[in-house]
């Protein structure tokens, strides 16, 4: 058994090439993000690993939150007023900045990814991809708590997340 | 910008505990797994973040995959039986082996939250957990590339991408 407190150790396989540069407007969901396209660059030492994807219309992205502010246990989300405990949303200030996109794939040539629904600042590091397959992922009547009645229909961030934005 | 490929540095926030003690016959997603209950123990120190987590049927578990194989570019995965790109399947034997399961929540009592459909190992390192929003999350109608046509049925784990299995 690891350690539970032990550190874990990661690193980049590859990058997230997109429009937004900085947190302010950056769309908080791909949902809110369809038109929005970007490249995920692979190392190429992983581009074989990429074989098969073509045929998934969509993939999940998993990567680094890098400019997110450091974790607050409890947050007013984007889509909310009041405080909600930061596991109970999907805040980029969590004890580990791990993002996660269902985004739309368009396209590869070698080991560039082509993407739709991006909702990812430019230049971030990619932790993993995984297919999207709906018998695993998809849960279209699941309750969602207080998303369900939530108080606003915010669609893009602001800076409550992040550190000083970069340009 | 962080340097894609410096080391990036995670700690768990918790444990996973599950009657699955080897891979090995352990269900290989949550939906081959309705019936398995389990527990995520998380941290008291970040016990408040997960307050109005009740109100998600499901939730979104991240962890390490601690067991598993080194990373192989191309593998058989447990539903088809032929080789695919990595990224490309569900496989643990992954650069980063970050883990992903939708599972229900059943109930939280403090720290610890009662879950089912488990396809996780018992003590695995947990990193994050997300609310499931079938808005941000569903999409039941995306073409799933060879999982549309697959080869098998399998429901169950066995040795393929794990080290040798612990007791």
């Amino acid at each position: 058994m690891e350690d539970a407190h032990s550190e874990i150790r990661f690193r980049a396989v590859g990058v997230v090439r997109s429009p937004h540069r900085e947190p302010r407007g950056t769309p908080i969901q791909p949902a809110y993000a369809s038109d929005v396209e970007g490249e995920v660059i692979v190392d190429p030492a992983y581009a074989e690993a990429l074989q098969d994807i073509e045929g998934f219309e969509r993939i999940w992205l998993f990567y680094l939150l890098d400019r997110a502010r450091r974790f607050e246990a409890r947050v007013i989300p984007y889509r909310d007023t009041q405080r909600r405990g930061l596991f109970a949303t999907r805040s980029p200030a969590r004890p580990n900045p791990i993002g996660m996109s269902a985004v739309r794939l368009l396209g590869r040539c070698e080991n560039v990814l082509r993407i739709s629904g991006v909702d990812i600042l430019d230049n971030t590091p990619l932790l993993d991809i995984k297919p999207y397959v709906p018998v695993f992922d998809a849960f279209p009547n699941a309750a969602a708590g207080w998303f369900d009645t939530c108080g606003t229909d915010r669609k893009t961030a602001d800076d409550r997340f992040h550190s000083k934005a970069e340009s």
